[in-house]
């Protein structure tokens, strides 16, 4: 993994590859920057010129229509000039590709790529042979950016303290812990947030998480890995459900789709006993009756929908910071 | 089939769905609302700035580039801001990933949905999920209220009296009235301003529809349902050829395309000898040589590009009315 | 082949088809607006208002995101309004779809359609069925002018006398001849401008264009086909290295990748040995390791990204000039 931390690199962030080097000074900056944009979005106005001129490019080598969509929107609300390039999976395949793409595209003028590929480490292979910003929109099992950072205001807003401190907080994460970028993005913004993060999961989707858990280097105890969802519900104040990605899985690591909702499902008789006020969230698309129940998804501590919504503002920062960044 | 007459509904036209409710006078608002778009867009600044910042995605999970392009140029050419929202049909299939969908692009703050969707029904579905406007730009073989809309527009301005009625006139439908959600919709809106239509087609590609031509409620008389293409077209004022969906046929409905166009086919011979006066339109796309012979696609009569032309106009009309209703 | 170069043509140029039809002095023309072009692009305001109101659509039958983003960039640098159509090529393949749908997008008022179809010649139909402007952006074997048009900007700035003329310079293109419009478009624009072309490849990719070289009707010996690389090189001012299209070769065209790049190949070894000043061109997208070696494409003498970049100002020209040809 590369350490984004470096001085140098504080000063001007450029891209935005991970949450990984960005301490809590910088998040919430970010929590900040997100506010001011959704009081812009709120204005009659809708938007601002902060990015007239600027060219932004949605590379997506995996599919993602929510995602490209909530950047499109954030960049043209920044009076951006956004193209979409969306590359089949199938058309690609060789680092050469991408490193090739990434300097046409410079050379027609883009100056950020929002980049979504299916291979770990792809937007730091990108981010050396690109003069603009690379944003990374999610790249393999690895790491969803922006995704954790929209997470981390949507709970900051309902739980935080005056500064937005999770401190004191307990969130439960519950299922593929294996093949999420979502929650090894989360884990880091939480913990920097003060929160502590009990992961849990069907032990054939957890099984190599252990030692990622083990050796991360928050606060002591500030990640748990329970071998329960009894136990991790338990005295949670918010719950995440992860996706079942069942283009991911190999066959034999769930059972069935009806034993995993059994075993691990978020149903509302669940949450009544274990967790009745917790808040629930969802990083979409979900499988309802799945690892989600449709009354629980749209119930009233339900955040799906929140955590869409604040996708395009905590965007709109990401790519103000990025530009600007690149300026410096 | 849902009703949309009742009198809120009316006043507040919120979402286009169907035809169906739309009486003669909310018929003929819309034909003269989209006289004055064709106004704007003939006058120098090519369009008006009436839904500046209001979102508008076309959410296709069938293939239709023309309609598609239709509707994006007509919510730009008022203003709109405009996204794409492309699904192959593969990967949904499940009711809640329409409704999931139209959630997230409510949140993403899109205001007027424009649905394309293989199943009959799925807009009233979508429109009980999402606060903003769904206009329904064509339902498996159910409903193509803008079709009709438009088709009905070309008719008026042809064979109309002074205040658009086609009473007395009568307008022939041939082909393949089955799959059709075109001609389900031009019945409505065709019998609403007073013309007498005349169907017909192939047995196969008939039966079943004759229970609906029955069962329609227009004045006695006013759908007559034939089994020869001669009666059809006898003192027809216009015919309309219907596509030839081969996608949609079954085996065996019809023999080839030789015989089908040998049998129903819109030649000139065949126009002639029986409806020499007769304007031509077909929704388009054409098989050329299947159901409408080239000649007569480009021919004198033929009102096919007007068609095409007129879709603009009535789209802008249409959203139009649908973002003052959600307003109101 | 069409010819282009009749006087009222030369009035009033409403396509651009091919550079077949254009003389040196219609090429220095389109040189000089394509600097403008650039210095619009590297003011302040980063492009200009000249095709306000003008809708511009891409059609591609074929993909090529890259030659798409060009022109769909060059578009939006001039304000027009710029839409995208593009067809799988399972859905067309008759030549009654692409005059329909020629009509129908003049229909919904495009003005410039940007064409790239698998079949030669096709633009020349669709031109044919139009009122607006058909801009040739590659059709099957036959020709690509806007990449002609822009490698020659590129040759020029570097090798070209004060009035760009190439009088004197010798340019190698190595390759797969065969199936390139690449080369069919440069070999005009470049003997035109003055240049010898000398033109190399394997047995089984360059049969065939023998007679097309040979029957050449640029100045004596301005074309000439070798068969050795070594010779191509010798004393060569640019080498320009064709793709190697898998998707077009049939079983048997070359042997192996690898016997391909050890014979035909651009190698820093071989260009040091036999034209170590040569300037190094490729349309692009490359195979690296095949047809060009990736030192080579980075190197020092490399023109690759600078034709990307050129892209843009070049197509803006022939934009405007199309738009204004139609209007004379």
């Amino acid at each position: 993994m590369v350490t984004q931390a470096a001085p140098a690199e504080e000063r001007s962030r450029r891209h935005l590859l991970d949450v990984a080097g960005l301490d809590w000074r910088s998040l919430q900056k970010l929590l900040a920057s997100a506010g001011e944009m959704q009081q812009l979005l709120d204005a009659p106005a809708g938007g601002s010129d902060a990015l007239r001129g600027v060219g932004v490019t949605t590379l997506f080598y995996e599919p993602s229509t929510r995602t490209r969509i909530s950047f499109e929107a954030a960049a043209a609300a920044l009076g951006a000039r956004v193209t979409t390039f969306s590359v089949a999976t199938s058309s690609v395949g060789k680092g050469e590709s991408l490193i090739d793409t990434v300097r046409t595209l410079e050379a027609l003028r883009t100056q950020v790529i929002v980049l979504r590929h299916e291979r770990a480490g792809a937007p730091w292979l990108a981010a050396r042979h690109f003069g603009g910003s690379i944003v990374n929109a999610g790249d393999g099992w690895h790491a969803h950016p922006t995704q954790a950072l929209l997470d981390l205001s949507v709970l900051s807003r309902h739980l935080g303290d005056s500064g937005g401190s999770l401190a004191g907080r307990r969130i439960a994460i519950v299922g593929d812990l294996l093949h999420s970028r979502v929650v090894r993005s989360n884990l880091h913004t939480l913990t920097t947030a003060g929160a502590t993060v009990v992961l849990t999961g069907p032990a054939s989707l957890t099984t190599g998480f252990t030692e990622h858990a083990a050796s991360f280097r928050g606060a002591p105890g500030s990640v748990q890995l329970v071998a329960s969802i009894d136990e991790a519900l338990h005295n949670a104040d918010a719950v995440m459900a992860l996706r079942i990605q069942r283009e991911r899985l190999t066959p034999g690591e769930i059972d069935s789709l009806e034993a995993y909702r059994a075993a691990w499902g978020l149903t509302s008789a669940r949450l009544a006993a274990l967790a009745p006020r917790a808040l629930v969230l969802h990083p979409g698309p979900m499988n309802e009756g799945v690892e989600i129940d449709p009354d629980v998804a749209d119930g009233p501590r339900s955040l799906v929908l929140e955590q869409v919504r604040a996708g395009i503002p905590m965007r709109m920062a990401v790519l103000q910071q990025v530009v600007s960044g690149a300026r410096a």
